[in-house]
């Protein structure tokens, strides 16, 4: 056990800047907070390096559990002030427990393999919300695996991690350099690229078959790049009764990913 | 034209306060921002009552439209300096424009009435972003009007505005006071009422008929009270495949949604 007393402490000032994405990808490290996502993290086997607890939070015994698993885990466990926990924390009203992590990065190409038979791939993403919302719609869904375009925001965002609900613990998530290519790539191996789009010929619930099948969504204002609409098999459109010009992208996705459960169930 | 020079002028001081649920409901008044959000409330005749641009925005000539727009609708507007109006935004990097609106109060009988045949009801809907993302789905999907309970966020929250996109002026929005009570005269009425629940008997899918009902979507935490899923007379459950626990309230209710209009597609 360590107690950190001041701001100036290394540790401090190294997650701090961790809530930047330059400083997450150069030391390779992000982290979560929250006792239950925490929980998630040991028991998913996450690769915790450091647990950080509030004084107050140590100090009502409810996190007893959490110091063992860092004997066995090999995690070290770091007790600070509150009002220090509330600085380095990305919330307004922090639990009091922050764990940093090195994340386990997928390789696109495991998950291109073979193993999986539907996956998601997103086309620069940008709101943290959606990110994370389609990263747990994923996981609900029984999607294998998500493949973001490198303009996507960053997964390891403490907003993003927020909204995933502790789902990005489950389903793998991994960056392309050139979303088009890996959809060409995909398709070369039998996959079916469904792409969802305003222009779409094809309702989603008319999609004849989900088997080998992945996903694009879009940008929040922009929607799929030409180049990755270009390598779809089918532009699907989801239909609009009313007014709305659009849906927000984390529904979109939902939509399509739930269509195709529900192809697997029916 | 009136010219705001002082961060003491009264409009800026009321605008500023409209950004609490308490001064809106007190004033009744709320406010909108950005260019084509602006544009929506003109086209659709919500009652402007003020509309204030940024010296900026009024000297680039980008919004002559709503300056005569404004001598035939009967708002007045006000020119105010970039660095006054950053104070007034509730945005981090606002567009230069902000309307001042009187509400449409749409009554829950109004709803009730037999004119509309699907709707959602809103059971202490807290997120923001969520409650905006639920209209603009609604309007979407063709859902004729939404109750809210009297626990839901407010949906004149500047927040839930952005996230409907505009919805917030094509779809009937109300709020009653006792949800339990609405869904029973709803029942009354001929209408089937669906809960969304984890432990509900039936999948969304294969609910038999959708012809004059209402979708109930719960709190993000706790889902729908007790009291209200009594009412139902079907709890709607959303097949999960993966691990995650449950999805987003936003989620769910547009997956609920579609349902309804993918019934009546095909």
């Amino acid at each position: 056990m360590n107690y950190i007393t001041s701001g100036n402490n290394p540790l401090v000032k190294e997650v701090k800047l961790l809530k930047s994405r330059k400083h997450r990808e150069g030391r390779g490290l992000f982290f979560i907070e929250g006792t239950r996502f925490v929980e998630e993290a040991v028991k998913e086997r996450a690769q915790i390096q450091k647990l950080l607890i509030s004084e107050e939070l140590y100090e009502s015994g409810a996190v007893q559990g959490f110091l063992s698993d860092g004997d066995s885990i090999g995690y070290e466990v770091y007790i600070l002030p509150q009002k220090l926990f509330k600085e380095i924390s990305d919330t307004e009203n922090p639990q009091g427990i922050l764990a940093v992590i090195k994340p386990d990065y997928f390789q696109t190409d495991r998950l291109m393999s073979g193993e999986c038979s539907f996956l998601v791939l997103l086309d620069s993403i940008q709101d943290p919300g959606n990110m994370g919302t389609i990263i747990r719609t994923a996981d609900a869904a029984g999607v294998q695996g998500i493949i973001a375009s490198k303009g996507c925001v960053d997964i390891y965002n403490p907003k993003v991690l927020r909204a995933t609900m502790g789902s990005v613990f489950h389903i793998p998530v991994c960056v392309s350099d050139d979303l088009a290519q890996t959809a060409l790539t995909l398709k070369a191996r039998g996959f079916k690229i469904y792409a969802s789009h305003p222009g779409g010929s094809v309702d989603y619930f008319d999609i004849p078959s989900w088997t080998n099948s992945a996903v694009v969504i879009g940008n929040e204002a922009n929607g799929i790049s030409d180049e990755v609409a270009h390598c779809a098999d089918l532009l699907v459109k989801i239909p609009m009764a009313g007014r709305a010009e659009s849906l927000n992208a984390s529904v979109a996705g939902a939509l399509l990913m739930y269509e195709a459960l529900r192809s697997k169930i029916k």
